[in-house]
């Protein structure tokens, strides 16, 4: 299908329109004064010298560029002149600082000159991506070409020395993303070069690299990669253009590729969460079924990087899964990166936290994942990339084929394309009703997630691939059951056995400790049934339901560290949050699986 | 109690005699062998040099020192001239190479004799205590003075370096040992500059030493500790050492402290195995119910320092439960050390393995435990810390005190003190007949089993401190319920929770995937209602018996990674075996806590 992107939808109110608010008002501040304290806006004066503060590392292009990115599509639907002058500031030093070859990095122009395009291990290309990403988006959200203008230049200059003379030291980039952004380049350009650069990365990948490891995804040739392995990030960026030069070019085999490391993904190394990367060691997808909890890296870059993937897929093959797996991830594994005040940030985004697992010795430490939200990492990837993804929600709600219009998301909205009109009236996940009215269009295919066990719709439909596909006079309305529901997983998942966690709508919920542990108790002691007693209450702070539970508490019969006796179950009352909201109140055990009481 | 050694007490028959015999005709001489091939043996030359193989180890000297103390005790019921001829050799180069001083260390006098007593961290103290262990178990066992005469001039050096002159770099040492050393060096020898040495140890740890950590127990005196910390064998050596100077000394502090640390251990800090040390991290104790399964370190010298403390203990009190960690300790966590052919060790003693846990990437690997015994370690404590223990577990069965013989452990056994005669028949713990024939005695005390819910006697007894006691006339024929039972975790384990494991007489039983999972199943999914069914057979190989019990394997209902349809739990046997036994027939999963179906 044909995906109405941002330009053509608003969203008008709602959870999603809550967060693009936090994100214009509080995040991408808040995101941009961290980078100013950390040197990384400093950085583009090109100015620093051994001995000064604030050495640039070889990735701070790309964190200022995705948080451009995000403030051009908040430029494209809010006039913010602060804001567009900052940008304009970057531009200028961007122009400024640009070789007159077209060469444009801070890390390889101030700190090692000597080494450009030496190293395919330190993010050259990556950062170049994303600043086409930037350029792209500032240029379609506010018609100012100055930036892209640059960044066609550098793209030239890369495609001369990549493809013409092949004077850089490696094919490949090790880490993904050009390929991505250059298709984006070619599609508002409509310069074939760009598609072309982008193929030449894709199809030298794991052909011509003089290192090939699974890590960075260069172990096999592109199309024939079947699983999804390596660093999580760098895997879904690649997949990503992969699905984008399959849409594109029409390959059959890159398609396939594409649908068998999908399959891969949310069949076998997928957290409910929809977070990616079952190991911080590499940040990394492992194998299949091993979803450690604890150990859970699922980057929320790797979760956006979901969703980029999912939506691309959907291009392709009209499919309501790909549109599940986005709202899966981005309820959950991907909003949980941000603190509900939009200032505070989860890189790694795990199931469980035990506080008493932790151990400090002479020896060293355990690897615990960190349990509160921080405001600055060293490496800041996340942090923009929510202030890139929130205001670019709108372009993942709507699609058109033949005369039928796709509902993808569920979002309180309006579409405007042309003779193509489509308003929906929603509180979705708040609730479960939905109001579609759409013109210009002969029929309405209404994604019915695949969570929903029941749903009722005011006129006849025809279920295909996922989407009840419906006639589109006047107003549609349908209602989801939003009743929460037990989950369980694959029994080859050993670290879910005997568990089951609680689910509403497309909201995955935990369990915290500041809810429902006294002191010494633990999260563990609790055992949920599987036909619980729920009620549901709306949390303000939140913005979302939170749940109660019937379950019970276990306390053990005796005294002693091991007992014949089995502890009693004692009715308690569970408190859950939705997931994405965990560790907002102080630091507190946490448990999305919860253990099953058969 | 007063304990009777293993010169007054005969193993007749059983499964701890055939562990013995195992020891005698495989273990030491098989260590011996590693011995020789790591260069051990050969550094008692003193003729290592720069540029020459095995360069020794600053622990080279307790190896093997804890392979003649095994030596010692098989000389003492067995003609082995080979053995013996062994022993004396290098009872030789230890007389040949000690210095006019009376120092003996083979490390600080090849490699570094300008270092001797400089660094605290470097075992010297802890070679020699395991030194004098073996002089006096030689000594007892042969008569032969030789080498306790060696033993005796450096103990009476590191008097004058430590007490007198005060000389060394350092105060106490930073592996305990010697106290407990010199504690045995005193009663055999009745020189009570020993024990004062042992006392100066103790009495100055903690505070006169410059670092004060809890990984060596030196955070506080010793009399102020209450709770186990730090490397777990330092820590139970220590403790024993305080157990035997409060014996010897009447000092109520030091056994309060003792006590203490006894129940803090026990109540939150061991294994249903017994295993000591829940982090690989330093070996060390964590915290109170950190117990995590497949991470255990649970070292074997660990289980057998327990073994050591709670022997101790016993001495200065008359509670059946130390008999009882002891026997919990022996029959899981340190027997599960050595192979069932006896050539093979464990270090660490994991209480799950689960094979699709691993992963390795470019960036590393995860942390699992060993899964296969190996032959040798570079660190090779364990090997003749078994060597040692198994001959002199006949010293662990029988006391007295105020003409009431204490039966502590069950075993087929004689023993012989003037006056004071016992032979017990039993087949224990395969099966629960014991029968027990005193004489010179007035009551015996058997002890009954924290573990046993039913026992029957043939004579009226009044139970105390968790003994039966009754009059010793004629035979005395004790029946304990051995059928296997449901073992639960207090609930402030986490990492036990909605568990349960099974344990019949004194021994724990796992499921190996060998026995219970077809390609592609996993022991996790396996669930044990806690009412099971259960059959018994016993194992000529493992020689106890193996249990078949009725559970479910957990099938999931549908073909995704997550499902609203919790999986079928369809009726299966499950095969368990002894802990002890596991990881004897190749690389396969295991786990101790299964999970238990409510």
């Amino acid at each position: 299908m044909k995906l109405f992107g941002c330009d053509k939808v608003k969203i008008t109110g709602g959870y999603i329109a809550d967060k693009q608010e936090l994100n214009r008002k509080v995040t991408i501040n808040a995101v941009y004064d961290r980078f100013c304290e950390s040197g990384r806006i400093g950085a583009f004066d090109f100015d620093w010298a051994e001995g000064k503060p604030h050495k640039p590392h070889y990735f701070y292009d790309s964190d200022v560029a995705k948080w451009m990115e995000g403030a051009a599509y908040i430029l494209r639907d809010h006039f913010d002149a602060e804001l567009e002058l900052r940008v304009e500031r970057l531009i200028d030093k961007i122009e400024e600082h640009q070789g007159d070859d077209g060469y444009f990095n801070i890390y390889f122009t101030v700190c090692e000159p000597e080494k450009r395009f030496s190293d395919r291990d330190k993010h050259e290309l990556y950062c170049a991506g994303h600043l086409f990403e930037a350029a792209v988006a500032y240029a379609r959200a506010t018609g100012k070409t100055r930036f892209l203008k640059c960044m066609e230049r550098y793209a030239d200059y890369i495609y001369r020395v990549f493809v013409t003379e092949k004077s850089a030291a490696f094919v490949t980039p090790g880490h993904e993303e050009i390929e991505l952004a250059l298709v984006e380049m070619y599609r508002y350009t409509k310069e074939k070069k760009y598609l072309e650069l982008a193929l030449f990365f894709l199809d030298n990948r794991g052909i011509h690299d003089s290192e090939k490891t699974e890590y960075n995804q260069s172990h096999l040739p592109v199309r024939e990669q079947t699983e999804a392995v390596g660093h999580a990030v760098r895997a879904l960026y690649l997949y990503s253009a992969m699905a984008d030069c399959a849409f594109e070019t029409g390959d059959k085999d890159l398609e396939r590729a594409c649908l068998s490391i999908y399959e891969d993904i949310v069949g076998k190394k997928m957290y409910v969460t929809g977070g990616l990367g079952s190991t911080p060691i590499g940040e990394a997808f492992t194998h299949a079924y091993d979803l450690p909890n604890s150990d859970a890296y699922a980057e929320t870059c790797a979760g956006i990087g979901l969703m980029f993937f999912a939506k691309r897929l959907l291009r392709l093959e009209n499919r309501a899964e790909f549109a599940d797996i986005t709202e899966r991830v981005f309820y959950n594994g991907v909003l949980s990166g941000l603190s509900l005040d939009g200032k505070s940030f989860f890189y790694e985004n795990p199931l469980e936290i035990t506080l008493s697992d932790r151990f400090e010795g002479t020896y060293g430490k355990r690897r615990l994942p960190i349990t509160q939200r921080v405001e600055c990492f060293s490496c800041s990837c996340c942090p923009p990339n929510l202030n890139r993804l929130l205001p670019a929600l709108s372009g993942y709600i709507y699609g058109i084929e033949n005369e039928t219009l796709f509902v993808n998301q569920f979002a309180d909205s309006i579409l405007s394309d042309g003779g193509i009109e489509c308003s929906m009236h929603t509180d979705y996940p708040r609730s479960g009703t939905v109001k579609i009215s759409a013109r210009g269009v002969k029929n309405v295919a209404v994604r019915i997630p695949s969570w929903c066990a029941a749903f009722t719709a005011d006129r006849a439909y025809k279920m295909k691939n996922g989407y009840a596909v419906m006639e589109s006079r006047g107003e549609i309305v349908l209602e989801f059951d939003m009743s929460p529901f037990a989950v369980y997983a694959d029994s080859r998942v050993t670290h879910d056995a005997n568990r089951l966690c609680v689910q509403a709508g497309p909201v995955v919920y935990c369990a915290e400790g500041t809810d429902n542990c006294a002191e010494g108790e633990n999260l563990h002691a609790l055992c949920v049934p599987h036909d619980f007693d729920y009620s549901v209450e709306y949390d303000e702070y939140i913005g979302l339901n939170t749940l109660k539970i019937s379950g019970f508490r276990i306390k053990s019969a005796g005294n002693t560290l091991y007992s014949r006796e089995k502890g009693n179950a004692v009715p308690v009352t569970i408190r859950l949050v939705p997931y994405s909201a965990f560790a907002n109140r102080g630091e507190s055990d946490m448990l999305v699986w919860l253990h099953a009481k058969q």
